[in-house]
């Protein structure tokens, strides 16, 4: 008996036909469906994918043992996850010995800040792995805003809002356009290095693209502070327009 | 009668599975499908899209009067391209005003770095539009090598190669992670640029991801300075990794 494939599959922004063809394709053949989630939730990437499952496939869940609670420079923080990857990872690699393909989801694309990367890295050594590329959240935000961002010349620097202030602004002082992910309690920083770098005036933010409830407005009209995680902060490029 | 709508559609990298399913469906619902290629040359937008279309379907080819042959920073590429869009926008606005429908063709992503924009912009404040995102062609490439590319806290850069030698070490020396497109004639410069910035080791060359011939190499074993305007080079992050 040969052994199973580890798919990481990438399902896009949050709108479930934003899944690609392939990616429809490689989950229903997949016996074993696996995905990360909040403990006693059902997680954002299962349910965007849930109009293409059928009821013969395996469910896995993977279960965060703390997400926002303690802060990630916190050794707990790293101790608690690596030992969550590391037992996830084993109860994938248990599916996969016995022949079973696991079909991993990642919301947006599957090695761009996805949680699906650290079980790629513990089993990429032992088991046959492939990838199924996905819409990013960040392109589904830009596109749900009808925003070109990245013209002829243009750098784009796509950063995360978790960095400290300084780190912001140094890192985006350079850029053309911008896309900062992770937004959450750090919008009020974010705010001031976009208005350290000029940018804030055309910075548009966005929150569940391409969802339903989707939120779309120029930061300078967003009157509070409040962010979800998966929200997103966008500056256009304006580079070279024939 | 209504007037038509200008949909952007993302046709991803290369391989046709990696359109999504909205693709699919709001191609074969348009009644009109244009696209950019060379004069002569059906373009490698259509030919990704080649399994999706029907016969019934209208096809508009826009073909660009200039593409290598004149440097960018040439006054007069930038007025032969001008008039171009101009011209190719007044082909789509004829369709729209007699209620057709236009599916404009996007390689990856229609709003970051693709022609799609320029004729969007000019369409935008005339008729109704709308965006499909798609699989970004540095998706398809980071997807094909089976390489994390951002990680935890990494700000990643996406860079034009043809940015100048001092733009692109300047711009890249602040980067943990790097997408460096529209490689070309400039693959020398952009080994001299990661050299500069310590990422030349770990940078990994790709060209026609997800296509045929899809060609995967560390770039420290290129041997040559050849590459084709659509290869690419990505240098991995290596962020925090619980």
């Amino acid at each position: 008996m040969s052994e199973g494939r580890l798919i990481g599959v990438g399902v896009g922004p949050g709108d479930p036909e934003l899944l690609t063809i392939k990616a429809v394709r490689v989950l229903r053949a997949a016996p074993v469906v696996a995905f990360f989630a909040k403990a006693g939730r059902r997680g954002n990437a299962r349910k965007i994918v849930d109009p293409w499952l059928t009821a013969a496939q395996e469910e896995l869940p993977l279960a965060y043992p703390v997400t926002t609670e303690i802060h990630f420079a916190d050794p707990c923080y790293r101790f608690a996850l690596a030992a969550f990857y590391d037992e996830s990872a084993e109860r994938i690699a248990a599916h996969l010995r016995e022949g079973r393909d696991v079909a991993l989801l990642s919301e947006g694309d599957p090695l761009f800040y996805g949680s699906f990367m650290h079980l790629f890295m513990r089993l990429k050594p032992r088991f046959a792995t492939s990838i199924v590329p996905g819409v990013t959240g960040m392109c589904g935000a830009w596109g749900a805003a009808g925003m070109p961002m990245a013209w002829g010349d243009d750098v784009l620097v796509v950063a995360p809002g978790t960095l400290p202030l300084g780190e912001l602004v140094e890192r985006l002082r350079r850029a053309d356009g911008a896309a900062i992910m992770k937004i959450g309690r750090n919008l009020a920083k974010v705010r001031e290095a976009l208005r350290a770098c000029e940018m804030f005036s055309r910075a548009i933010y966005v929150e569940r693209a391409t969802m339903e409830n989707e939120i779309i407005l120029p930061l300078a009209e967003k009157c509070d502070d409040s962010a979800p995680y998966f929200s997103m902060v966008l500056v256009p490029g304006e580079g070279r327009r024939p």
